[in-house]
């Protein structure tokens, strides 16, 4: 390979948002992540600060777990939370206004950021066996972020850390 | 097989819930819907009547029609569309509380129901080629109700029918 073509693939390389780890436990967005099964929806409302949508993915490791109830969760299994922002359907309102005229349809609307736990109980054993990682626009928050991310977890140390339930 | 064993699998095949087909359109509860892909999720509430969240899960063919905004969907898309009651999390409000006191947490509670849509567009030309089922504890609906699915959809028929939009 050329000097150039070395060139040109670093920084196609360096341009993919997935290639940027979190910061402490080096976290990246997994490939196909998009594509994982659904363990569960929630809504998270902080008035005046955010107001979200929210779905949580897991890979096979992590979805058998949450449907087994197996915990802990064994090594290798991630979760990925997705947090949209929430916002009213006018065009569902509207359909639905027919039948119910004060119904109110909440939809997604763009994404606030992604959240992901790794499970590696050697690797991240200081941390509940969990690594962490907070993006935004595809890129890692800072360390002060991620500082942040086990400290919240702590209290749902009797759930492995976790706070999603299966949706059943 | 004898008498006893036909009579007994019998019994045990017709009390698998996925066995009952929607009255009009015969759709049945696919096998294995719960590990399909993640289409969207959403909220609806029409207020003194229900309160959910929602997650809409996609067969590969209707996953794969959403994300490259395919439309019309191709014959052999299937959508379920899960939908659950929305209720507050005492736990993770506390565990907000530290952070956000007024922070408010839903997850979701009970199923409410399921709906499933089947694109075929010969079966089912009537109807904009799709086919309904409304399942609650895997049991359908009644035909007075499936006769108000495809009368709702129609006004999105510039979406081929389908409300729900793919969360990026």
């Amino acid at each position: 390979m050329t000097a150039a073509g070395v060139i040109t693939l670093m920084t196609s390389t360096a341009g993919r948002a997935d290639d940027e780890g979190s910061p402490i436990d080096g976290v990246k967005i997994p490939a196909g992540y998009r594509e994982w099964k659904t363990i569960a929806v929630n809504q998270l409302l902080v008035p005046g600060k955010t107001d979200q949508l929210r779905a949580q993915l897991g890979n096979d490791i992590a979805f058998k777990a949450f449907k087994d109830g197996t915990l802990p969760f064994p090594d290798g299994a991630v979760i990925v939370a997705l947090h949209w922002t929430r916002v009213p359907s006018e065009y569902n309102n509207q359909v639905l206004a027919g039948a119910f005229p004060d119904a109110q349809s909440f939809v997604v609307g763009s994404r606030v950021n992604m959240q992901i736990m790794v499970k590696d109980s050697k690797k991240y054993a200081a941390t509940g066996g969990w690594g962490f990682g907070d993006f935004k626009d595809g890129k890692p928050g800072d360390e002060a972020l991620h500082k942040t991310c086990f400290p919240c977890h702590e209290p749902a140390k009797d759930r492995d850390f976790v706070f999603t339930h299966y949706a059943q």
